[in-house]
């Protein structure tokens, strides 16, 4: 589900570059709404195509206005971005209280300044938040697709509210106890055959360490039977080395 | 603080400019080691330099190794990066989970694969986990250095472990609620003069939404003193307007 609500909007953005990872950036997180301010590039823009890859749609659907009171008309809330402390009376919240503030069925701008410098003071004037992102401060200036996406993907877990599970691809399912028991069994008979588990004082424990070992491991199926293999062709090798030296 | 503790390795980068983005990257959250294994673009590398900006030091310190095996010899854990699904039996956990499973004082490996390709599964061998980025699943394919920042970022959070409250530098102080009701009741007054607050019969509950607007504003002392000047100077022009139709 794309989220129809959720409007981005860079003003006088100077490189395609970042206008290109931008579309890509929001396509990555199901976002649609890019808007441009009086773009600094020539527009449309090559670069920008080459960066958005696979998010070009997002590009062509973008709206280009001439101010930013224009761009902003319609919206019900406006976050406006900013990484240096201002001189307003306005509210100034962090990106991790940003989605807090969001209403739903509402419709949302967040509003980026230019690379170099920011949003101006005029510019964060239609803003409701100011919306800072916690950095090192003593390198606090992030690439404007890199602020955008950590915003992307914040808005992202709030739509999606549901706990990410993945599942492997991987088929063979886990041994059953018994199953990795059997094996258990299998390597300590031939470890006793070798001679292995001596002192017979400490064979209890020893034994007791190698099945904390493989009961750990949550080893499928498949897995079992590949150790199985490698136990008894060392088995069967070191036996035959045994005997071709007894002949040798 | 930086966190020495956390390692960043990007398998076969392609492109300087990403890893020069990664550099800054890391450092906007106070991150600084950053490994490399066989670069496929030249190294050192000018576009690289060019996109890290002013973390040009995390570039210059980044270590080149030429196998992942190497490049993760001295970690305790590693985290390995995916978006696609993989076959293998290995825990996969999402982006938010991620910061769960890091055990403090010990040195974390989060590795990242080509741009391409992403990671090979001979790559993905020697992690402890899986990491992959909630995304779109129609267009999951993250550049990677936002792939990288994400990450960055729940890092920052993680170890910042405190609320991240900023203030404005505004200087004026909140207006008490005694001021703000010294200019409300200047502005009833002179609205009561114009003749506004009719019929009388609606006065009481006009003045009460008016008291609502101005109490919700947490308004400055600023603000209140700029308020009143509008009011005072609308109040005169109007006056004058009158008195000019008065006499002309």
């Amino acid at each position: 589900m794309s989220n129809k609500n959720i409007f981005f909007i860079l003003c006088r953005p100077q490189l395609g570059e970042n206008i290109g990872f931008a579309a890509r950036a929001l396509k990555n997180f199901n976002l649609t709404n890019l808007r441009l301010v009086k773009p600094r590039c020539t527009w449309p823009n090559s670069k920008a195509l080459a960066t958005a890859v696979g998010a070009k749609n997002v590009l062509q659907s973008s709206k280009i206005y001439q101010s930013i009171d224009k761009s902003i008309g319609d919206l019900d809330m406006v976050f406006a971005t900013t990484s240096r402390q201002r001189k307003v009376n306005k509210k100034i919240i962090s990106l991790m209280d940003f989605t807090k503030k969001i209403k739903k069925n509402k419709k949302i701008g967040i509003v980026f300044g230019a690379e170099s410098s920011g949003l101006s003071n005029d510019e964060i004037n239609c803003a409701d938040y100011l919306v800072t992102i916690p950095t090192n401060k003593n390198f606090s200036s992030l690439n404007l697709s890199h602020s955008l996406i950590l915003f992307c993907f914040e808005i992202f877990k709030y739509y999606s509210k549901k706990n990410f599970k993945f599942t492997s691809a991987y088929k063979s399912t886990l041994a059953t106890k018994s199953e990795v028991n059997k094996f258990l069994t299998f390597i300590i008979k031939g470890l006793d055959k070798k001679g292995f588990l001596q002192p017979s004082h400490k064979r209890q424990s020893m034994i007791r360490n190698i099945h904390n070992i493989f009961h750990r491991l949550n080893l499928s199926e498949q897995e079992i039977r590949i150790l199985l293999g490698i136990f008894t062709t060392l088995n069967e090798f070191n036996s035959k080395s045994r005997i071709d030296k007894k002949f040798s």
